[in-house]
């Protein structure tokens, strides 16, 4: 049950490595007493530049196939964990975060077969099978996303607001011509100079693009398997509408839940293993 | 013949509308005497945030159908002129700048059939046929390549350096699954991750990635074509080289030698209809 929440935008780019505790407390100190309570984080916090390196484990495994790693020399008040990643050999592939919401997404749904899509800035498709990750592939659409709208010349063009039609056809259009991405893009710039094109719509088609060409590449992973979309709702539904456009069955789960829910198993994996 | 040559950073992004002679004149000052000295000018300078904006001509034209237009209430030490870029209505697209270095790279040619690619931050595929630009489009793939390398995640992975053979590899696989570009991507960051992959080997790998998938998407245009580049002769090496090995048959011409040449031909035009 959560009984209260703080967050910060002190992330990874803006925390030095001895900083991370500090971060912390300035988030829970209030809510500490003098019996030690138990932190469990995953995430960049593991990285190497993260709070403590937590090395990853190698697929085809359980999504938390060994216990969280504790951080040494804490503050008495907390005892405080890491969730390993995990990383793909072959080809070269890693995650961190996704492991611990794969994790909570199956613990309501034993022996569930399928493919997981985790949307975000690095979206993750993941191949699941008797409850191991047998594989995954990592995809850079959000972050792609971010950049072409915030610092390319698309600035000019793209605004806030959105057009559902304007995105279905992008994306159609992408799913089967995925090669054209680049002039794509740049064609939201020219429609904007030549025809005055709105930027909601424009914001719409970029998405649909990126998504699109996305899709064309993991069309294995979706075409014909049992899908679950876990992610923030606004983007899961965007994905969800891609995906049911091209007949695709797919069941959404709000990410935030399953990290949650996965944390929650973590901590118990730490204390039956402390 | 160049006399002398002087440049600056302050280009669209940093001189306002009214800034344009002074940022000039910064320049070419000590180049003026009392008669009044021709200034012919190309690019985004034409924009409408530029210095004057020079409406563009539709295509299919001569890539410089009008004469330049006559920059209002300059200093009278200067006449300046800007060339007008082109436009196509269907599909959208825009240039400013390489009307002028096409103008250039067909003056030697007469009756030159055939594509010429500009490489850029916004690389241009153009069909010229009698004398004629037919049709264009316009790849976003520099700026891309320049986002993702000094913004994204891969910042940390990809450094100076260059590595021919992964170049080559990367190009070769991106035009037979250009799909999969966000996933290859991502895979140069993991690659440094888990394998430590060499700085320089990402770096020519990102760049085949980007204009494999470019080229995957252009294979109309320089398959069995008559092809010339127009670009930096670094920029142009690269693409001459992604070309040649799929059994293009490619001529590259240095585009600032292009660039002169077809600003003189606007001078003689803007003399002519002075």
């Amino acid at each position: 049950m959560v009984l209260d929440q703080a967050q910060s935008d002190n992330g990874m780019a803006r925390v030095k490595r001895d900083e991370f505790e500090s971060a912390l407390f300035e988030l829970i100190e209030g809510w500490l007493g003098e019996a030690p309570i138990d932190v469990v984080a995953c995430g960049m916090v593991g990285a190497r530049q993260g709070w403590v390196e937590a090395p990853y484990s190698a697929v085809p495994c359980d999504p938390t196939p060994v216990a969280p790693f504790r951080v040494p020399d804490t503050d008495p008040r907390i005892r405080a964990f890491v969730v390993p990643g995990l990383k793909q050999m072959l080809p070269p592939d890693v995650m961190r975060g996704e492991e611990t919401q794969i994790s909570g997404f199956l613990s309501s749904r034993p022996n569930w077969d399928g493919v997981i899509c985790l949307p975000g800035t690095h979206t993750k498709w993941v191949q699941v099978s008797a409850s191991e990750v047998v594989s995954f592939r990592t995809f850079m659409t959000g972050e792609m996303f971010d950049l072409l709208r915030g610092q390319s010349v698309l600035k000019h063009s793209v605004s806030d607001g959105w057009d559902d039609a304007a995105f279905a056809e992008a994306a159609a259009d992408a799913l089967s011509k995925p090669e054209q991405l680049a002039a794509r893009l740049f064609g939201l710039r020219a429609a904007d100079l030549l025809q005055g094109q709105d930027g909601g719509v424009a914001k719409a088609q970029l998405s649909g693009f990126l998504i699109g060409a996305e899709l064309a590449a993991t069309r294995p992973y979706w075409l014909g398997q049992q899908l679950a979309i876990v992610g923030a709702d606004d983007l899961s539904d965007i994905y969800a509408k891609a995906l049911k456009q091209q007949g695709a069955f797919v069941e959404t789960a709000n990410s935030t839940q399953c990290t949650l829910t996965g944390l929650m198993q973590a901590r118990k994996l730490a204390r039956q293993t402390a």
